[in-house]
């Protein structure tokens, strides 16, 4: 595989969904271009800011985006599943599985990202209307932009991925 | 980014769903590309050919298709959120905070699309078991189209999504 | 369109949702792509390795890899609507409708895929934590690979698409 990537590929990943299943699917994706020498970008947006949200944080702003960061907990290690999470037993069983599996988990999967060189931009058109501010996310964030930023790296990309 | 545009691009969107916080997504980056020069295509079907009915519409067909159609009433105004919903709360409140933060709502966004050019084409192969007729669409419906233009449209395009 | 696919086009598709709406959705594009003569992958993982799922099969590993196989029984004719599958009344309806508009189900999908030449590949990363062994899928599956063949076939492909 690694022969076809001679031309510089790239790849950019919208990440719209906060669940664990999907979210992985967007981590082994990005991981495994990198590791083919393709330049990955994520671009987390709307409940995919979640991943990027530290587990402690307290929200700021107004009583909605409170409650709006109340009810949408994040953090990368309370990801429910898209399915059967069953009031957490599912997930915890998910969680489980990967484990036996040696799949690496969400944190895993950041650290692993930031190794390979994946760019990680948590998406300021979306952070407000959440209740997520800069100061909640992790350090692991590698920029914060917009629209425009997304277009422009997607305009060189080879693979575009929407992962809702 | 309007430099790396310079070579004519075109991006192709598919927006199956009909959650508010997907399809906004969608027409956040068909409106930031059509900004940026980007030629764009949102093809609705399934649940996201509810962005396009007229919010009073009744519908046609057998009653099968008239209760999908009773079930899944559509309208810009209607759309739920994908998470939170919670018996319209949670998808009020995000409405508030989207005009606090000054983000178009989506019949706004479909005016800008309008304005900018985006081409929206509803999908022919899917009106028919959603209990969708013609008459039940707005008028800002470019075209009618299935599969076929679909894929001679994303064999065109730079950048293609699929919003589900 | 036949005429713009001149230059051989390819188009890759991860199904990663086991929604009867989304899966049609993906098989539509598929074997519209195939159709007009494009080369036409689709990569099955997490639920939607359940469309490649045997009807009868028994789950085989621990108890936690039997338990996520039983509740999330698989087989083409068991995908349940993304919305209003409301115990099995919703996803009937729509069942009905689709033979009324003669839309091909999923396993019609299938038969028409493999005679158009679509490539089907389960995903072998997922198949594990999701309790799936390979004599549980059906023998229309083409292959059993990683992300790292995904990645391969994405980066020749003029239209990736992700469908969760």
């Amino acid at each position: 595989m690694a022969g076809t990537a001679a031309d510089k590929k790239k790849i950019t990943l919208i990440v719209l969904s906060g669940d664990l299943d999907k979210v992985l699917a967007a981590f082994i994706i990005a991981v495994g271009a990198a590791s083919a020498g393709i330049d990955a970008t994520m671009f987390f947006t709307f409940w995919g800011l979640n991943v990027l949200r530290k587990s402690g944080g307290r929200a700021k702003g107004n009583w909605m985006q409170r409650m709006m960061a109340l009810l949408n907990r994040g953090g990368a290690d309370r990801l429910p599943l898209s399915k059967f999470h069953m009031a957490g037993i599912g997930t915890r069983m998910m969680g489980r599985l990967m484990r036996q599996f040696k799949m690496p988990n969400v944190r895993e999967m950041i650290a692993l990202s930031k190794e390979l060189g994946v760019k990680l931009i948590a998406c300021t058109t979306t952070m407000g209307i959440m209740g997520i501010a800069k100061e909640n996310l992790i350090p692991e964030v590698d920029a914060f932009a917009g629209v425009a930023t997304y277009i422009a790296e997607a305009g060189e990309s080879k693979i575009n991925l929407f992962i809702s």
